[in-house]
């Protein structure tokens, strides 16, 4: 398999940055490069001492990469590959950590040239922190990324290595399947938190127990990558809503009847899935 | 005011149990004394050795106490106080731990004898575990405990001294806007944690990042004690459950429109909040 020796990056910022410092410890003879998109990033980048080169010119970090990380909210990580596209080598690899996919590789298809392939991959963990400050080095250790290539594909197989060498489990699934599991084990649980927040009484607020806590803790996730993993997968989602809020009224249905035993059998079929699965 | 020297408890499972703990610690003159339901928990309970007497007979435990906590599902205790009410001394306080207040308020009223005081009370702790075994003398220290009664009311001085010797602190609330409050703050959660476990298909759940075990966390909470609750407080869970769907529904218009400013300004308001109250 071939060497993996420049890698560049765009968009270090608590993701990307965490993804950095981990390359930095466990690939040392890799060549790292970042694209800055302003004068204060510039700084703070150069700054960490992880990059052998820092630029505001997409040209001068991306045409000496063999492979192009994306690092960004969904909307950008597609505008990126137009930037990328001129200055990219034969025979590179682009790559992102979208939280959603198949629009990503829709684009990133019909973007790109030919000569050049487009790896798709989502690392599951991430933090209500944002900006390469928090970034660390252990975020991906026992982690799970999943990668959605065919796993017998060459670049499938260099970016599922980059994914192992931090630490990182990977899965490899179809970008389809990808973004109608995300839809229900991440996106929705996000749109739930958000709702729930937005609902609370202000006055209540304080008095809030564990529970409460609990539910709305990624509610303080920014609205900016939200939105655009909202709009990238809206259809997943907007179905996976309606199935929730099925539910909502099936248990209100129970109550409605007073029907205790109906209520009771619900909770613990959901208590043996929620012990067993979850 | 009274010194508080008998104080009987029935229902000695996680919650009972730990504030009996907690009283033998910090209220060491104090005889507890414990109602067993089955010669089963006669036997486990008396192993804690923290009673002075446990009997399978209301007679022998109530009738000596100053104060009866009642510590078990919302329909227990209204059925509790019906099995207590011959034995109660003049005098004697009557107080529980149930989720839901006004309906447990209203039969006490009606069912005890007019020289009995009922003070409801409300700790806001808890655990997915249940049983005395789990239990442990530390639960209330710092934690919030409301109680449905005039705070100038000699019995409730009474609950509130109580509570608060254990580490709890007191909120003094009326039973309807606890009921209405409890419904946003602790069942809707409840139900929202329940419904998402209830949907998620199986096969996705293995690769659960940490948000939705965030959200499904309490979905492990038992069916007959939160059957007893919703069905307590249906009508402000009722309510909560529509307010919650139309915020769901929400989300779904502006995703329908793909409309991006409208979805970043909507989570930015709500990171705030978040930030702010939670």
């Amino acid at each position: 398999m071939k060497k993996i020796s420049d890698i560049t990056i765009i968009g270090a910022g608590f993701m990307g940055g965490s993804l950095v410092k981990a390359l930095r410890r466990h690939l040392p003879e890799v060549t790292l490069r970042a694209y800055a998109r302003s004068k204060r990033s510039l700084i703070r980048l150069r700054k960490t001492k992880i990059f052998s080169e820092v630029s505001q010119d997409f040209k001068t970090v991306v045409s000496p990469a063999d492979i192009v990380v994306l690092a960004a909210p969904v909307e950008a990580i597609i505008e990126s590959l137009r930037y990328i596209k001129p200055f990219l080598k034969k025979g590179a690899i682009v790559t992102d950590l979208g939280s959603s996919k198949v629009e990503i590789c829709r684009e990133a298809k019909k973007i790109l040239p030919k000569e050049v392939d487009f790896i798709g991959a989502h690392p599951l963990t991430g933090s209500e922190k944002s900006g390469i400050a928090w970034s660390h080095e252990k975020l991906y250790e026992r982690s799970l990324c999943l990668v959605t290539a065919d796993e017998h594909d060459r670049a499938a197989k260099v970016i599922s290595r980059l994914w192992r060498s931090v630490g990182a489990k990977v899965v490899f699934i179809d970008p389809h399947s990808h973004d109608k599991m995300l839809s229900a084990i991440s996106h929705l649980p996000h749109l739930i938190s958000f709702s729930l927040t937005d609902i609370i009484p202000a006055s209540f607020a304080k008095h809030a127990p564990a529970s409460l806590k609990d539910l709305t803790r990624i509610s303080d996730s920014p609205g900016d990558i939200w939105a655009d993993i909202f709009i990238s997968n809206k259809d997943n989602i907007t179905a996976d809503i309606n199935n929730f809020i099925k539910a909502l009224k099936g248990f209100q249905l129970l109550l409605k009847k007073k029907d205790k035993i109906g209520i009771v059998r619900k909770i613990e079929l959901i208590n043996r899935k929620k012990r067993e699965l979850l």
